[in-house]
């Protein structure tokens, strides 16, 4: 419980350096400036997120860019204004916050529209590339017009289930969110009053780590000439452990986020990394040629990446401490309270939503049925539920596995003669809107609390970022589409994710059958096994006060993470517990204050980098040097080879 | 000049700890079980460090594992003593001093005997290696006989011609000395009294640092699997400049010693590094196939090499801040100077010795006349002042430069008709072990110094270590040679400088005229150019005492080293200057407590490393991955041979 005590110290700090600021009301923070602040900057992600979507498929985090660049952009506005003597409003943290939920909001959209992934997936040209399904009733031409309307009805649903989730993820679990608790540092900082003395230490030393984050990214990029270079493939512990993805990839994103983290939900994910990575993925491939065909290749899901997909669905049920709002984070509850959205509204408006959705989705896609639709719109909040509460608890959203999960589910389920390859990736679009907004926009909600905004701004924001992004998503989809020949394997805009998400398609279409030997029952053996864990706890929390053993117990929720991903970020975020550890025991007053704002720093001045980044990777610039990771005899023959 | 302030500082307190401690008369120093512990460390040392000369040619620095291995033997053995009720003198840092010496002096010579190299040089087995000069006068079939007078000649003169250097290094310019300093902060660290609070913070500090930079030496290993791998090849400026020798090689030690050196040594050896690799080398390349020719490879001493080999032997009159004793450094001047050993004896002692030498040497190599042993021992003394200067301020000792110099000088004075070849070689054997000596043994005078050591009995420790190492050097060596196909390019002990030194014998022979063009007059203008900085710079120390800009002159013998070197040691230690930069920036009092222990703890654990990277390397044990630097083109290509 360190770390609540952290947050608790911080933000007392924090909180009285802006008891002098008043708080505008949520339609004050609203203001035109922060609107055309945002309209700009969505244009220019959606731009950066497409192109990057179509070319490498690896998107940056762009919370702290859209705040810092929101920032920039409003500052030097109202800076020039009030030179002019005609300031009538200043620029409030809570504005900031807006234009930041209202930029990832939209960009968000260019993700989870799928133009690079399902929806693409679509395509006669991405069909042509496969070897089965290249059926009439499988395949659907792109166009403009239904891509817009599609991504209308499905988008906004999403809005309205987070909104309920947003108490009890923030008020009653307390989840950290830490990419969100990092940016509020950040917008906080910007905005700190002046003559608050240690607000402003933490703003220098948030400042100082930003900066050697943003350079130690920057530093890395230019090692990482191709795959497998630099310091994200460094073996750390050895070849060996790093095929098992152990190892620790220098990220300072992460080392931060495990300092946001609490200790329990890192040792969690390391144990899971190496319950998963271990023990049980080499117990199960030590059965390959009698569970499942030694014949195919690693990363086929008929083999061992089938038993990993399916391990994502555990732990639904999971809850940790439900305590009261503690009495020092009465400021920002009150404010996070204030201007309410009735349950009613957000239930109201799901049902609603959902219900159009129900009728105009089959219109679009005639192999999705409306009751499938309407199962999709049933389970869809589960996921949601998941996939905020494994963010808040360790900074990842699974919503492309939930979506990838969603294509297997209705693929199957419709089959191929019906289509179910284009029924598959519609309904992966119905999730992932859903479970990808929920995480997002939840992070945005911790933003939100952090920084006293109201939640009533924040969702209108949200509406508006959704609107603008379903209009520019596929509108600049749809520029790069007619220009460039998007897809092709050669071209410079490959698209790799649309044939991968068209092959989960193919694969769902023949059934759960397909999949290996005994992968049901262990989802089933896992899934109980969560939710008993998860009851011990419960009970343990309620019945033994003494030593407080349940906080001993891992997470499963954090423990299934990693059987997925790997150890490597795991590792990562223990590096940063450690640190916390090493500095608490050093100086436990001086870690308390400045250890949120170190952590801030490090995710934000690395996910900075992510622009300048991805600036160079659409402009082509190749970084010069790749830092390689040879074996012994690897290196001899390479050596031999390159020559003297 | 903050550096010598943080030296006060961290003395005062240091020594105010030992006040207690009796210092032991310098006989009882040289007790019977220091002298059996450092026959069997010497012992221990002449087969690692002969194994070592024979196969690799890389020598790790000894001076830290001496001192450790020495305490933990003497310790055990006291302890055992001390529980049988028998112990009559209790372990002083003293008795550990002097181990120490002796163990460095003796190991020191299986170095500078040169059975890797000249001596191995002048036996047939290389020189039928060479195209040239495989003539009966310029052979000479090696015999443990010769070589062990040889080596009893020569090695004792270097002794005595350091004693009148002791004083002027160590109190009057009050030369860091880095290795010898940090390994004085390791030896006063073991022997704290209890009791003692600030120095108590400080061992558990240099302890820290220690354990820190000894594992990051062991997690370097591992990535090092062969010539060009690991961090020590790290590209950090990009591959143009590492062409260039501009790289942070992530060395724990010379951060160190960067840290323990005065700002302007760093910076000075940075300005000589660019001033030569990033300006006068590409000047010069740019006059190939003018001032020499383009064929020639680059490491050829005909070529570009030529003129890096002579810039060492600028600013011989180099000299800095002679100023009074320090009053606060009372208690180790006082030690320091109590067990006088006269000039006229060290002065008598050198003229005898040279004089024993130039009637021995002549009837060792016929090739070699008496007046030419005598100009040897004339220069020599004043190069053993240029290197153990050089060394006191920068570490780095320069030994076997000034010996190749001695071979180029005498081979081409008696030709290579008249056997030159070997003439050079012996003279080289003269010359090293002179100027080598000087800085090894100066480093201990400093560590005694900081010990509060008696100089006599370091004295007579080295005189015991020098003897030991005359016969176990050459019977070690003997034992090889006889057993194993040593200097064989193909076996396991190819011994690869000994062709080398043969190289450069016959490169001599062919006479001055064969240095590229202008070379000689480069040597003159920066010798010129160096005598008259250090008369600048001596005339405003004196005159201009109100800015003191004499501070701001670099120092021309410290800008002299990475001319040969190339600049990565300097931005290591310049990298060690940030960091104390900083620290004394952030927390001057903590900067000045524990800076020398960090810095001594930095350099004494990566050295300590030296140790079981040697054991392993000896064990033939390879580490087990490469981290390999390839531009991305050569990246492209090795992938594509690699396959997937």
């Amino acid at each position: 419980m360190t770390k609540e005590e952290n947050e608790k110290g911080e933000n007392e700090a924090l909180e009285k350096a802006f008891e002098e600021s008043e708080v505008p009301s949520w339609q004050n923070q609203l203001t035109i400036r922060s609107m055309v602040t945002s309209l700009i900057l969505s244009f220019v992600f959606n731009v950066i997120v497409c192109k990057l979507n179509l070319s490498t498929g690896v998107i940056p985090s762009l919370n702290v860019a859209a705040g810092l660049l929101g920032f920039a952009m409003v500052k030097a506005w109202t800076v020039m204004i009030e030179k002019c003597g005609l300031l009538k409003q200043p620029f409030t943290r809570q504005e900031n916050t807006v234009i930041q939920t209202c930029v990832v909001a939209s960009s968000g959209i260019a993700f989870s529209s799928g133009t690079a992934s399902y929806l693409l997936g679509m395509s006669p040209r991405t069909s042509a590339q496969a070897d089965t399904g290249n059926t009439p009733l499988n395949v659907k031409q792109l166009s403009i017009g239904w891509m817009m309307a599609f991504l209308f009805t499905v988008s906004f649903v999403g809005l309205f289930s987070i909104v309920p989730l947003r108490k009890v993820m923030i008020l009653r679990y307390k989840l950290t969110y830490p990419s969100g608790t990092a940016t509020a540092y950040l917008i906080n900082s910007f905005h700190t009053p002046k003559g608050a003395k240690l607000a402003k230490k933490q703003v220098w030393v948030l400042f100082k780590s930003f900066v050697g984050s943003f350079f130690w990214a920057c530093f890395q990029w230019f090692f990482s000439a191709a795959d497998g270079c630099g310091f994200s493939s460094f073996p750390t512990f050895g070849l060996a452990a790093f095929t098992k993805r152990f190892y620790f990839d220098f990220s300072a994103t992460y080392v931060g986020v495990g300092m946001i983290c609490p200790y329990m939900v890192n040792v969690s994910l390391l144990m899971g990394a190496i319950f998963s990575w271990g023990i049980l993925w080499p117990a199960i491939e030590s059965k390959k040629g009698d569970w499942y065909s030694a014949k195919l290749p690693a990363s086929s899901l008929h083999g061992i990446q089938g038993y990993r997909q399916k391990s994502e669905k555990k732990s639904l049920n999971d809850s940790t401490d439900g305590q009261i709002v503690d009495y020092d984070e009465k400021r920002r509850t009150e404010y996070f309270l204030k201007d309410q959205i009735p349950n009613t509204v957000a239930v109201g408006g799901y049902v609603l939503l959902a219900a159009i959705s129900i009728g105009v989705i089959p219109q679009i896609f005639h192999q999705l049925k409306w009751y499938m639709v309407l199962v999709a719109y049933i389970i869809a909040p589960v996921l949601a539920f998941c996939n905020a509460y494994g963010c808040g608890l360790t900074d990842w959203s699974l919503a492309s596995n939930y979506g990838k999960l969603a294509i297997l589910v209705f693929s199957s389920w419709v089959g191929l003669e019906n289509g179910g390859v284009l029924a598959g990736l519609a309904s992966c679009g119905v999730m992932m809107s859903i479970v990808s907004t929920a995480s997002d926009l939840m992070q945005d909600f911790k933003t939100g609390y952090l920084t006293l905004s109201s939640p009533r701004s924040m969702f209108f924001s949200q509406v508006y970022g959704t609107a603008i992004g379903c209009v520019l998503s596929p509108l600049v989809f749809w520029f790069f589409y007619k220009a460039y020949s998007v897809g092709d394997p050669e071209g410079s805009y490959p698209a790799p994710y649309a044939l991968m998400y068209r092959g989960i398609a193919l694969l769902g279409v023949e059934g759960f059958s397909s999949l290996p030997k005994n992968c049901v029952k262990l989802v089933i053996l896992f899934f109980v096994a969560a939710i008993l864990i998860n009851v011990v706890t419960e009970v343990l929390k309620n019945y033994e006060t003494k030593y407080r053993i349940y906080r001993f117990i891992p997470s499963p929720m954090c423990m299934a993470i990693p059987f997925y991903l790997g150890g490597y970020f795991a590792i990562d975020m223990c590096v940063g517990s450690l640190i916390l550890f090493i500095w608490e025991r050093s100086n436990k007053k001086k870690a308390t204050e400045f250890g949120p704002a170190v952590a801030s720093g490090l995710i934000c001045g690395d996910s900075l980098w992510g622009i300048p980044a991805a600036i160079l990777a659409l402009a082509g610039v190749q970084s010069p040097i790749c830092m390689k990771f040879l074996s012994a005899a690897a290196n001899q023959q390479v050596d031999a080879y390159l020559g003297p």
